[in-house]
């Protein structure tokens, strides 16, 4: 699919997934598209796990209190603290959050134009209760790293719901 | 060009740019991919300046301790703090970091796709120097908004200089 139509028709989807498996060839394809994301500094930052087992996507689900409770995958995103440079006053810069949204954004267009719906579960996955510890603990990420997403791959099997978006008008301008 | 292609040929552009101008309908197109990303709660944080007046850029450029010196165009990003939404216990949960990210991302491959170079410069911009404040005050910004991101937009006159990334099996596995 041609890049602007992939940006199109992305669209954040909260509805049912069909029982169909997503090919471990798609997850990968998916998961490269997110890898090839920018990072600050190249501290490649973001680290990938992409979940198919039924067993494990039940705990997961048991964990998340989200819309998301039946994609036939996951991928779960983790990003590690890494000080990208230290600026000319002393500060520490860290780009991780940039990081993982460059890859994070990268894997919803591709998941896009492999026919497939996700959205990017976030908010509920780092909110206080720390549901996005209990899944690193299930899926045993490493004590230096914080999982701070969700993203289901699935086929939808509702229709896709659009939210209204500003003008180009007011958000953009040429001087 | 194919989103796939379009992913793997994205790379940071450091060199020297083309002295030919940029039209504005690629700017425009370029911008429209950007504001097509999602954001948090769909609060739509981020605006767009594109800046391709010349003694603009100069003064742009003076700002700018960057290796970014003669793109002909440049593409600022500035976001708003808006709370998306006070999570169970009570703290606000803003996504603006993620929210222009996605956005710049989108950038970065429209930019690609339409046969430009760009490079993400957030660092010197944002660094304790604040830059940005400066060309934020150049551009009219309002005051609640921050610049944090110069995207020059141009054709190359150099080489892409690829860095090396980690191997897929280091950042990517199946469980």
């Amino acid at each position: 699919m041609e890049l602007f139509d992939v940006i199109a028709a992305r669209h954040s989807y909260r509805g049912s997934y069909l029982p169909e498996q997503v090919p471990r060839a798609d997850l990968q394809r998916i998961m490269e598209a997110g890898l090839a994301a920018p990072s600050g500094c190249n501290k490649q930052t973001t680290s990938l796990i992409a979940v198919d087992d039924p067993d494990l996507l039940t705990q997961i689900y048991g964990i998340m209190d989200s819309f998301c409770k039946d994609a036939p995958a996951v991928i779960c995103v983790t990003t590690k603290r890494i000080v990208a440079y230290k600026d000319g006053w002393g500060n520490d810069r860290c780009y991780g959050v940039q990081d993982y949204s460059a890859a994070i954004e990268n894997m919803l267009l591709a998941i896009t134009a492999l026919g497939y719906a996700s959205c990017w579960i976030e908010g509920h996955v780092t909110d206080a209760d720390e549901q996005g510890k209990q899944i690193a603990a299930l899926l045993h990420v490493p004590e230096d790293e914080s999982l701070i997403c969700v993203l289901p791959v699935g086929k939808p099997a509702d229709e896709m719901k659009l939210v209204r978006k500003k003008p180009f008008e007011m958000r953009a301008k040429f001087v």
